[in-house]
């Protein structure tokens, strides 16, 4: 065996230990609920795909942040996966027999070398649920309204889900008539309405090179409301992509609404921009709007990107939710339920000598037999050393069988929190356990 | 964007499909909650470690089959982690302030480029339980209860729990005064003696060269039965190791049993073979005997790895549960529940057409709000296509809204397996639903 080495992490990797996984297993319990809840099916890829499958999706910038993997007697190009969104169209092209519409998620690791900071790893967890095969705008309205579900069952209240669609942006890139090098500039800039204001979006188009009759005829437009729709419809007139896209984001909120989605959680935004390589209809992104905290899902309908892999291209819609963002904010903001506790383990059975430890092992046997999750000391140490135990992990109950105790078939039940004892016959223990622990959580 | 290239994945890789990713869900899910009755925590560490906390650890032959990844601008040797032990041992001395006894798990994918076969595959997961911290034979005891419980819970029934104890094995060499190169070969061969009997293990031991005087020594010592631990000590005498090992032994069963594993899955074989280089005190094996599979799962006492890393060493024992083959026997021997079907999705809710949508949506809102997995026909077309989409998923009811029973606020219940239909009210479909769903779990 080798020298001792050090134990360190690779640059920009974490563990997770218990305690923070317990926060990490709550959310993702919840999420992974909701989307069966709304028919969608787990999926698994492995984590290494072949080089040439990843590249060319994303652009230089993100390559250059792909892992390279190769085994030593390996003959093939390998690549950790960058996202989970070219895996599923790969799987699409690869199984044309899944049955459509194909609905699956998948919450599982990426890898990016990203630069390290605060809260940002090189490994982290993408959440992807997708619906592949249809191009009706109920199926946008499923992921939106599924969002709005799982948002609310972690307990987030003030919240919107801010809509648009591909195509007015591509309307209103028409509607400026500017080069097409210009495009780019001016939907960054008009994105940014809502964060800067006017005045700013105004400036910026300028320094963009944007002919000065195209600003005031864009700043203009953007001056209607951002849920304006039949104002937008009028102005934008004879463009054939806008009467499309407001169609279907007229169509899309509709279902939303029909599906019991609260209208303050919903906010139509003709400005808002998000992948424009990508998405070619309705797009959505969520923030949370108090406490003001940045974007937790991102998503939209994206036509073209399965036929990368497959003779012909499948309409498909979906989203990501930034789960790691979502931990981070619940565990800052004490968003979890008392329930989710810093330990799994619900009592501690205490071993009080030798002589008396096959009476807790019997006592800890039934109790687990009865669905309580339960830890047993397993040395031989004073009881005050196995109540600190207890305590520093957090364990809500302790329970204690003494000589006298175990003669009387019984044994001593003590509240961790409060420090009150009662002495119960063996048998009642579990009952007793599991009321204290529903009336708690 | 790229050109189209083939869909594929890289050799040795597989991607796990919704209906046998419902399968591993469920196997997954009783494990966890078996390892949470027991107090065990999850713990996640990243896939990516550094290549010199891999190697010196497996050998070179296991070496040769690890990946090294790297990224572009990236100066670290990285390598996938090749198993679950040695991130333990990386974390436990990283993080003194780690409570004691730690209980942890992980059930996650680890990498090794083996040459594919059936069955086999270079990403799968291993699930690993283990109690770093103490030398407390009730610990290893905990660890075999717990596998016990693990297959029971699954419908294992006919299956044992081979123990044995490194020391014994220790003893065994001294026993029979073979200069240590020998060693190895001698513990193969009696490792092989339930396989093949006594007479192919003296030809073994011969072929060896272990010489003939030891051959009949061994081959009398074997002719014991695996568990008569009173002739061992006899026979070991004065060898302190064996007397040690057989102590622990003993205590171990006696704990186990204390703890209500019955007597027939449990099977003490002092020839049993583990992790020479590993284990260093009891050694565990769980084989299913009806039908005759192989092992499933495997561990033990190791009192030494954390010490690579670590001034200090802790003491060490855990298991390997082999969820793959796990998964892949249920799933050959039909021992799902019938509750585990091919679909997550409960109820498909049908759409009548465009004017009766709302209504479906409305009625899949509520069952969903009832707790009811539900998805809804996306599109516009027959009733015929709908239903034969539920049929193809597996989807065991579906729901019908015409214009008729929509006035009426009621709403047809279709029963997939038998064809049976029934008219209710909206408001008690969820309620039958859930009652004949629970009948038929």
């Amino acid at each position: 065996m080798a020298n001792k080495i050090e134990a360190r992490l690779p640059r920009g990797m974490r563990d997770i230990l218990p305690q923070k996984m317990i926060l990490r297993r709550y959310v993702i319990g919840v999420i992974e609920s909701v989307f069966e809840r709304f028919g969608f099916e787990p999926l698994q890829t492995p984590a290494l795909e072949l080089s040439e499958t990843l590249m060319g999706k994303y652009g230089p910038e993100a390559e250059k942040l792909i892992y390279d993997a190769r085994h030593r007697e390996g003959k093939e190009d390998l690549s950790l996966r960058y996202d989970l969104s070219v895996p599923l169209s790969r799987v699409v092209a690869m199984y044309p027999e899944l049955t459509k519409p194909f609905k699956r998620y998948q919450i599982a690791p990426v890898w990016r070398a990203e630069r390290p900071q605060k809260g940002r790893y090189r490994e982290f967890y993408q959440c992807d649920a997708d619906i592949v095969g249809t191009r009706s705008m109920l199926a946008d309205a499923e992921i939106v309204t599924m969002i709005y579900t799982i948002l609310t069952r972690l307990g987030f209240k003030q919240f919107e889900t801010k809509i648009n669609n591909r195509k007015i942006l591509t309307a209103i890139g028409e509607y400026a008539g500017v080069p097409p090098n210009l495009l780019g500039g001016l939907y960054r800039s008009i994105d940014k309405l809502e964060k800067i204001g006017p005045a700013a979006v105004r400036e910026e188009l300028v320094k963009n090179e944007i002919p000065a009759a195209v600003v005031e005829k864009i700043l203009d437009l953007i001056s209607i409301p951002g849920d304006d729709l039949a104002a937008v419809r009028t102005r934008l007139g004879g463009i054939a992509a806008a009467a499309a896209g407001i169609d279907e984001l007229e169509q899309l909120v509709r279902f939303v609404s029909e599906a019991g989605v609260a209208a303050e959680n919903l906010k139509v935004d003709f400005t808002m921009v998000r992948g424009l390589e990508y998405y070619t209809g309705p797009i959505f992104e969520t923030v949370v709007t108090e406490p003001k905290i940045g974007s937790l899902t991102g998503g939209g309908r994206y036509d073209e990107l399965i036929g990368l892999f497959s003779k012909q291209s499948l309409p498909a819609t979906g989203t990501t939710i930034g789960i790691e963002r979502i931990i981070d904010v619940m565990d800052e903001l004490h968003m979890f339920p008392p329930e989710v506790g810093q330990t799994v383990t619900q009592v501690l059975v205490t071993v009080f000598d030798e002589a008396r430890r096959a009476d807790s092992i019997r006592v800890i046997s039934e109790l687990r037999r009865l669905g309580i999750d339960a830890e047993i000391w397993l040395d031989l140490d004073s009881l005050g050393k196995q109540l600190k135990y207890a305590a520093a992990k957090g364990i809500p109950f302790a329970v204690i069988v003494g000589p006298d105790e175990a003669t009387a078939g019984a044994a001593t039940l003590r509240d961790l929190g409060t420090g009150e004892q009662t002495q119960l016959a063996q048998g009642e223990l579990g009952a007793e356990i599991a009321a204290r622990l529903s009336r708690a959580g």
